[in-house]
């Protein structure tokens, strides 16, 4: 298969794309990294991404994240760019790339534990979250030619503990082999329309 | 109680205000009818009202809406109005009311059954829905002096079948003295980060 990931030299991203390499050609794409340049927060810019692949058979994304910070001082100005971003930006890459993806191809979108297991000062993240999974019920329900849907939920990963476990106190750590295992299950499985969880 | 009905005079929020005002004294505001204008799509217009009405005890919003139409046709455009409105327009409500709301007070937001079990092009209200969920749960762990917050739920309620029911084709009807229900229970109960669901 050829599989896109946006977002590919993230935490979870690359691992992915480590994973997939043997089987399948990978693309990776991201606003500074990666194969090819995508910024999701630009619907001009996902057009022109997929304008340059033509046609692949699973897109990925693991990009895009929403504002961490005190609630009581939080305003539109802080939310917005991860509502243009995670939430708006992965949603556009279904409604934009479904016109370039094969024949029983598959999406696969993050969300993340946040929907339904906020963290404090994690509000607007949560919110986002719960967004991409109705989005990807949704969808599922849309997409024509056997296109399949689903949102992988992350917990916090164990490689990203140095960096973001003091956000997440008491939060159990996702194995990365499960997360990266739970993208191979939508891309190369049968199921659509599922929030796969990665936590417990 | 001094409460707020924002979409006051709309098929749900007048049943909640008939119901509420032998006990309570309610205040409804719209964008275009009710004892207080205002349009939750604009920050400023929700500052404004709050800052006219100085301090309440309970906050509900019936009011709000998002695209429904084909999803492969659907683009940012169609979704910007209602993520604007329905959306960060009642998260705003919470974010800028709290600093308006009596201690022991309360919100009552209103996502919807798409959030789950989304009808057939309507991908956008879904994914609007499933952020109100997240952002509740999430804000109910947030706000300070004992506010509470909840969602309703609804399905189609009987009194929109004429209007709205061939979007919901097989949809149950949910009874509105139900769903009237499940907005007391979150302004004069207990309950708080709850979503009432008012669907089977």
């Amino acid at each position: 298969m050829k599989i896109l990931i946006v977002g590919g030299s993230g935490t979870i991203g690359r691992k992915i794309a480590a994973a997939l390499k043997a089987k399948h050609e990978v693309i990776t794409a991201g606003r500074n990294s990666g194969d090819m340049t995508v910024d999701i927060s630009d619907k001009n810019s996902i057009v022109k991404m997929f304008e340059e692949l033509k046609q692949i058979d699973a897109c990925v994304c693991t990009a895009g994240t929403g504002f961490y910070g005190d609630y009581h001082t939080m305003t539109e100005e802080d939310l917005m760019p991860g509502i243009k971003g995670k939430m708006l930006g992965q949603m556009n890459l279904v409604l934009i790339g479904k016109r370039f993806i094969s024949k029983e191809g598959s999406f696969t979108l993050t969300s993340g534990i946040a929907a339904e297991q906020p963290a404090k000062n994690g509000t607007a993240v949560a919110t986002i979250n719960g967004a991409i999974n109705s989005f990807v019920l949704a969808s599922a329900q849309e997409l024509k030619n056997d296109v399949r849907i689903n949102a992988v939920s992350p917990g916090l990963v164990e490689d990203s503990f140095e960096k973001y476990g003091n956000l997440f106190p008491g939060y159990n750590l996702a194995p990365m082999k499960k997360v990266v295992n739970a993208y191979i299950l939508s891309i190369e499985g049968a199921v659509n329309g599922k929030i796969l969880k990665v936590y417990s």
